[in-house]
């Protein structure tokens, strides 16, 4: 990872493929490389579908590596759905797969002038763009399937659907999991419309010949790496209830908290959260002869997906995840698992963030467009936006325009992007991370729920405003930091808990990198990498006054637990005063 | 005008009327008690249609007097396309009536919970806000003929189409001209949206036995709207060109300075500006048996309006005016006024902002609904936004929206609002005003174009910097005070350029209300009135970030004069250093 490569889509005369020492970037991956990239090189100004804009993908600093859970990719760009500065991140291969072929990051700058599609192919000994019109308004099922005859099965794709070629902002950049299947998305901000605006389809990765990337201290490495292993395994929420019932465990906890935002946020608790469960779902799925339990990337210990069969034992999707699952399902009243696998696949399959699409087919329910339940209206609707019709077109625009095509009032987004599965009425944690995150509505940037609700790392009361502020500050801090090691952020749960599985996590690090770091560097790692985000977004013209939840979450009390949002504005405005 | 009408549209048990005294807002009107009351009232990150936000209604300082030229209505509120501050004028009979009926404001706040739908009779005895769900999703032309075999012609009506029903963000509020017709809109900023919002459909008002409002010294009041009127009817735009051909006297004008935005802002000039000429429509009115001269309301010695009968000599709507041409015009590479005037009733029918429209239009065209000079698509799009379908919900959201839907890159918009009739690039003033006007892109606010183009005020270079940041400073400043005192904004074209109407404007302000005002009392109040609104919108969220234009009007020359906006951004953070 000493090099990065430089694609200029809108050169004169064709794309332009140009090589450069890693220099700053050194020792650095993931989202330290895309935002400090981002931060640095886009006019904060710019149109995020415009020529100016880039979009900088990256492996984590331990992906290729024979570390454990080490295969999250980050990409970044200015989002064209927040305003924002954004890093998405997703598993799948594509992150060890780069990592191994040694690139730091992938930067595509520019647009070209006329419609031609093209797909990037990256192999260790080159890089070529080419011209492929065959591949134009492919979605991802059939695009990887023609792709794969091509290029084969060993090795990694990313790719756009017809959504992110239009333009769409709630669009994804999939990845291909172990399986070549396009299930592994970076999801939020419309990072598919960066891609789209680009007109790249595919990039394939290509390690062909290439062996793990090796550390500097090998035996220190696995020692590490050993420990860091146990650790997961040992941890209740690693070790047993994300394996045996992936993140949807999630569905039944939330709705006993009372946080589980139903039918658009009316309720906490939804009638048919039993039904959607993740105890349902895995009994479902090996029924079906799915799997329970599957990784999304080679390397995982925690295994956290699954494979969901259709009635007749068929693949449908992956494992739906739970945000997945509460947004297509509670949050439009619908408890029908086959509807929100169904739903799951038309996603991945068409491109678009399932968070995204799920709270703006609610806000379309609201708007009297389908009745909350409406299993068949939720999919008619979603099928409008793979066809790319002028409503299909709205809705894949996102929860925020269609409420205000729609005259909506209430709807869950900050700066624009849909607030997810965890009502941050009863969970005030979480909704600090909402208001303040410099991504946009995001539950992963600071994943509060987890002291909240779940008790891992101390125990904050949800319902209370005292110690949310500290621990949304310290989850933000630690996440930018995980998300440019590459590591998958599950590994939160045990290096929160467990001290010794923290102190592996470093040493892996020092054992690659030959460094010294302490668990002070890798905090103010993250501190460096909020920072930069935070300069970007304050330069695009962000200020307090975005950092807050929309009005009626403080007005409007929800049950079981009637409660607002209580942060005050001088509270949210102290997050990141460290 | 020496109290205030509070409507509770939200109240417990029906909509609730209260009256207080002016107070502190004695002495002002128009944009000034708008945007004072909304600074101090409204949350500034209230949701535009939610029950925080309130929508103000004030006739300006002299509305209701014998005063020439005064029935200017201001209309203000949160905006629900711009997210500012917003205050959006109209001419008609409104402001002259209430003014009249001896109300300084009528605040419209809170929301009713049902989906009934009410009017609200105002008369000098007595407000009555009643339901009358037989209005439901009339447009203005019927709306208003309904009503007026109910209400008689002795009275003015304020109502919203269907899209101010439909909460569509470029939905107007229109008010009736001396002939009843509804044919002078609040247009701007999605007013329409926000007394949708409180379900009010109409408002009749009727000063039945009231006279004019008497000043405090009769004669010298006389004596000074003489000089004013003789100083209007002398000067060649408010004596000549104005009253023989409109507004729309300025399309060839544009048009051979290379600053007539063409199809999408592709071109400054437009091969089919002289079929749409001021020239031409006046001809074609006065041929078809319809006038070429018309005031908007009585009192108005300028009567830069007209009306424009269909082929057979049937009334079909008011002279549009050059902004509507544009719009629907030469933005669209449409050359037929026919079509424009159509359109232009649809506009005023509907209830919509026709610049807004006419701008999205453009924009839809640009992806490819539509070809560009394509006529009959033009009408079948708004006809989609009169129907109320998903499309038509989308665009009547605006070119913001529109392009945000489809994927278009260059959209004319500052601060979501639609950039009008002038080309930045080879008009710097213009651009410099819509760039920080706390309106969003909005040419009335700073008309620079008067300078520019006119010469009138003076002679700035439209090509250059230099000066630029002045002119539009004085203009905004100038036009916040003209915008309360209910004159309309054409009077600003003899009083810029001859001292003596200037102070004969002054002297009927003093002359009404017995103060000694000076020129600089006046620049203080409008410079009070634009802090006000800067203030509301700071604490918005709005930095100097918005304070800018799309960033292709900085990298994109235009022909003729191949130039790009070269305002810096510290000269456009200096326009409010005063």
């Amino acid at each position: 990872m000493d090099k990065i490569v430089r694609i200029d889509m809108g050169a004169a005369g064709g794309p332009k493929v140009s090589f450069e020492p890693v220099g700053e970037y050194a020792g650095l991956g993931g989202r330290a490389v895309t935002s400090l990239i981002i931060s640095k090189e886009v006019n904060p100004l710019c149109h995020p579908l415009g020529d100016e804009n880039k979009l900088v993908i990256a492996p984590g600093m331990l992906s290729g590596t024979s570390g454990a859970m080490s295969g999250r990719l980050s990409v970044g760009c200015k989002s064209p759905l927040t305003g924002t500065i954004k890093e998405s991140n997703a598993g799948g291969q594509a992150a060890q797969v780069l990592a191994r072929i040694g690139y730091a990051a992938i930067i595509l700058e520019g647009k070209p002038k006329g419609d031609d599609l093209y797909k990037i192919i990256v192999t260790p000994d080159d890089v070529k763009v080419e011209i492929d019109n065959s591949l134009k308004l492919l979605n991802n099922y059939p695009l990887i399937e023609k792709l794969r005859a091509q290029y084969g099965d060993k090795v990694a794709y990313m790719s756009i659907g017809s959504a992110g070629e239009r333009l769409m902002l709630a669009s994804s950049i999939a990845c291909t999991d172990p399986e070549l299947r396009p299930t592994r998305h970076c999801g939020r901000g419309g990072v598919g419309a960066v891609m789209g605006s680009k007109r790249v389809k595919a990039i394939i990765l290509d390690d062909a010949g290439r062996k793990q990337r090796a550390p500097k201290d090998p035996e220190a490495f696995r020692d590490a790496n050993r420990i860091f292993v146990e650790g997961l395994r040992k941890h209740p929420v690693t070790g047993e209830g994300l394996p045996a019932y992936g993140t949807n465990v999630l569905t039944n906890v939330l709705n006993e908290a009372g946080g589980y935002p139903t039918r658009n946020f009316t309720s906490g608790v939804f009638e048919g959260g039993a039904k959607l469960s993740g105890e349902a779902l895995a009994e479902m799925e090996i029924k079906r002869g799915g799997k329970a339990t599957h990784g999304c990337h080679r390397g995982c210990v925690i295994q956290c997906s699954g494979i969901f069969n259709d009635k007749d034992g068929n693949y449908l999707t992956k494992q739906p995840e739970y945000e997945t699952v509460w947004a297509h399902g509670g949050h439009c009243g619908i408890d029908d698992l086959d509807t929100v696998a169904k739903l799951d696949y038309m996603d991945d399959n068409f491109g678009l963030d399932t968070i995204e699409m799920g709270v703006t087919i609610g806000i379309a329910m609201q708007a009297g467009l389908a009745e909350f339940g409406d299993s068949e209206g939720a999919i008619r609707l979603l099928e409008e936006v793979g066809k790319g019709t002028p409503l299909g077109r709205t809705l894949g625009s996102g929860a925020g325009i269609t409420g205000k095509v729609f005259g909506v009032e209430k709807v869950p987004v900050v700066k624009n992007q849909a607030i997810p599965a965890y009502d941050p009425r009863p969970i005030q944690g979480i909704g600090v991370t909402y208001a303040t995150t410099t991504m946009g509505a995001d539950h992963t940037a600071g994943y509060a729920i987890a002291t909240n609700i779940l008790k891992v790392g101390g125990d904050v009361d949800p319902l209370g405003t005292e110690g949310q502020i500290e621990l949304s500050r310290n989850l933000q801090i630690a996440t930018a930091a995980i998300d440019s090691t590459g590591m998958c952020l599950f590994i939160a749960f045990a290096i929160l808990d467990q001290p010794e599985t923290f102190q592996a996590y470093i040493d892996m690090l020092n054992a690659f990198y030959g460094t010294e770091l302490t668990a002070d560097d890798v905090v103010e790692l993250g501190k460096k990498v909020l920072t930069a985000e935070r300069d970007f977004n304050k330069r695009a013209g962000f200020t307090s006054a975005d950092d807050r939840l929309p009005r009626y979450f403080y007005t409007d009390p929800i049950a079981p637990h009637n409660q607002t949002f209580s942060m005050s504005d001088e509270e949210l405005d102290g997050v990141y005063n460290w």
